[in-house]
């Protein structure tokens, strides 16, 4: 047997990197900070990618692809967004390579480009200036774009889907005739990350709109879904920024609205990115390895034969194969795993670290009873139920398993989530971990003074809060709502 | 109404321009030879990307990914491979921007990379240098990878969709343990590309394999599939390689066989890309305007509705209603365009360009005879039908229409196909276009002189043709069987 994973409670970095190493999500790359994607880690990402891309075309948007490469000078236009993003820039400044007559490379200095290019490490200034062609009236409003691609930010210190040099994301950039409207896509968006992160990945999130000091750079307002992980940390799954007019401004984009004058649109951006595969292991995964909810599993069940000979073996196969296309015609995904190179006890070890939903075991003796053993990762139990009608219950089974994996998320939020009132609570609760619901006075000078003294950071001001007058936890100075502080990802 | 196209016998470049232009597939973006594809243009390749992912995965495939960047050491470890791609190369040197004091920003100098990154050109060396983790023993083997990415080769000359310094594409690698599997891998790909672009694209190809001066950098063998354009240039579709040990070898992976012995795997690695778009438009388009085959059409089916008032547009709309619904249950996609900013002349006009492949026009008289206007793309034909029954008619012409692009382009290329066997004749034909079929002699001396008196290529020797005897068209040497020449996009 493999060594046993390291216990969430005794190490929850070095059990998160196991997890994602030993059920073959990622692993590092050669080049710094950037990443594999290793084929069941991307085959989550791709059943990610299928039902966001299903929901925003609902919504009415559409895919569309630009550049890799942002000229300097765009980035310049946007004052706050060159400040937000130069900083960690991956730059090309030479398009050719040339023999160094050592039998190696080098680049070629008469290659050098006049004008350097940066790779995105987002998108709103090459699309906006292609927007310049797109929009003249009214009528081309608005304008619904999204675009999956690979993203660079030369990140510091990197950790394996939660921040990386090179990672993958779905960037939204909507155009509108009105400042309502824009606000409004705003909303419906981040209500549309909220939808899927609670509904598919089954990890429920508190949306709210950040701090003046926490926007994305360029936003005139930033709405956020914040989810807490097991070892008390929050992480940001999803972002959607009103941007106002600034960018249809830097980019010198107008419209002529219906009363025949010149306005310039307003935008949104929006995006969720490969960081999402973090907090789906963060949020629910155990000591026995990766937990995945069934609508994300690349495969919901798997059954495994119990066997000693190949003669036990195919008697058991012509008992399974018509169970298999059943549960194919009621969509589920299924794996059949009779690869004899494997014990079937190493294979249930390693199902289990992967996540898989439900396993199904069947034996010698199950045969001769009509029974199948069921086990569920999720909780870990298991039951020997008659194969008769084995399809039906997997079907209400993994809606149960999809549900419980949730309340179980809601569980821990709930549990781990502290209204504080004093400044001596809260340095003791963030020590502890878990979501701080406390007033703040509202000034970026508080709120640094915080993040200085405890690294604790307003995840948000939670929407749809409830009015309630208090005194600032820090200051002592009047508040009217609580907002939301946690150490964060 | 718009100026019209200009026709493909007097300006085919601007003709190929204006469609992309007109029919809003894609447009040059401020970055030298780097696109942006539109939303229509967009979805045709998703359409494409769908179809080929499927037949990946039937064929075993597991999709994965991998670093955009290729650290400059990688790219030395195969000699030809580094010679083929690095005259083309995006380099990355910094990481860092920073303000240059006079409002603008410059490359932050002490953020000098320590070694360069190439932006991938093909993931060849990135994966093989991954492949050594991931292969140890002949039950890793077979390994059967896919990544969807994008691409950057620095090209001079750039031309949308055909050749552009940014493209997207997907890149199969694969690994076996002989040299067998490999080489039936190989020609596997190349079936399920042949398969694609006839039955998908319904564009016919010739699947052949490329003379040594024509092979991908660092491969053993290249197949390929070959279309013909209307303007009598050939067009490779697709590549698939048989890499041999090549990259094994560089990247010292090593497995150990059934006899417990080291040995290096074989490699494989396929692909197409975006240039397929290129292909799409210059097969089957038409003076009219782009014409889509119905299976890779964003809509298959337009209705308009012709009217004079609201109420009109009411009635008309109530009788389109159920069809809608009936044609969507049967997996046809419509789109019902009752904007009433455009007329219908500008309407019909419109969807020409954008090659949907059948138009129903529904006006007054229509609904009083129960009848409605079918206008089909491919062959500009219009026939006024009942309405009762019009589900099932569609349904059948919209496998007519594919069928029938299909034939056309089939019997385009059978007409500009030429048997050749005198040099006059060939530098005559090759003036007019078209495939020739001409002997060689099999040296690379004679293929370098016919490229450089006539710019033709030798474009593939093709698999299964027939062995026949001969004397090469240039320099009247013995020849087993006749090759495939012509000019090339």
């Amino acid at each position: 047997m493999a060594k046993a994973l390291p216990k969430r409670s005794e190490n929850y970095s070095e059990w998160y990197n196991e997890i994602v190493k030993r059920a073959d999500l990622a692993e590092n790359s050669a080049v710094r900070g950037c990443m594999v994607i290793k084929p069941y880690g991307f085959a989550i990402w791709e059943k990610m990618q299928r039902a966001l891309d299903d929901m925003f075309k609902a919504t009415g948007h559409q895919n569309a692809y630009f550049p890799l490469f942002v000229p300097k000078s765009f980035l310049e236009k946007e004052e706050e967004h060159a400040e937000g993003f130069a900083k960690e820039c991956a730059v090309v400044t030479h398009y050719r390579l040339k023999t160094d007559g050592k039998g190696g490379l080098m680049v070629d200095p008469n290659a050098k480009l006049d004008e350097e290019l940066i790779i995105r490490p987002t998108s709103e200034t090459v699309i906006w200036n292609a927007y310049k062609g797109w929009i003249q009236s009214w009528r081309d409003l608005p304008l619904l774009i999204n675009q999956w691609c690979n993203i660079v930010r030369w990140e510091m210190r990197t950790r394996i889907f939660l921040r990386t040099a090179e990672f993958l994301w779905q960037e939204g950039h909507t155009a509108h005739a009105t400042e309502q409207e824009a606000v409004e896509e705003t909303e419906r968006m981040l209500g549309v990350y909220a939808d899927f992160v609670e509904n598919w990945m089954a990890l429920p999130v508190i949306q709210g709109v950040k701090t003046p000091g926490e926007r994305f750079a360029g936003a005139v307002e930033t709405y956020c879904i914040e989810g807490l992980m097991q070892d008390g940390k929050a992480l940001q799954c999803g972002t959607s920024h009103f941007l106002g007019q600034n960018f249809s401004k830097s980019f010198d984009v107008q419209f002529v609205n219906k009363e025949n004058q010149l306005e310039y649109p307003w935008a949104t951006s929006w995006g969720v990115s490969t960081r999402l595969m973090g907090a789906l292991i963060m949020g629910h995964s155990d000591d026995n390895g990766l937990v995945l909810p069934p609508k994300l599993a690349p495969f919901q069940v798997v059954i495994v034969p119990i066997h000693k000979s190949p003669e036990d073996l195919a008697k058991i196969s012509e008992k399974v194969d018509p169970i298999i296309n059943e549960l194919k015609a009621a969509g589920v995904s299924v794996k059949y795993d009779d690869n004899d190179n494997q014990r079937s006890g190493w294979k249930f070890a390693e199902y289990e670290l992967r996540g898989v939903p439900i396993r199904l075991g069947l034996g010698m003796r199950d045969l001769e009873a009509g029974t199948v053993e069921v086990a569920r990762r999720d909780t870990l139990s298991k039951e020997s139920r008659p194969i008769d009608g084995i399809v039906d219950h997997i079907k209400i089974l993994l809606g149960e398993i999809q549900q419980n994996i949730y309340n179980k998320a809601m569980a821990f939020r709930e549990a781990n989530t502290f209204p504080v009132d004093t400044w001596d609570g809260f340095k003791e609760q963030i020590e502890k971990g878990g979501f701080i619901l406390a007033h703040w006075d509202g000034t970026a000078e508080t709120e640094e003074k915080i993040k200085n003294e405890t690294k604790a950071t307003i995840r948000c001001i939670p929407l749809n809060s409830i009015e309630e007058s208090g005194t600032c936890v820090y200051s002592g100075k009047e508040s009217a709502k609580r907002v939301l502080f946690a150490r964060a990802y």
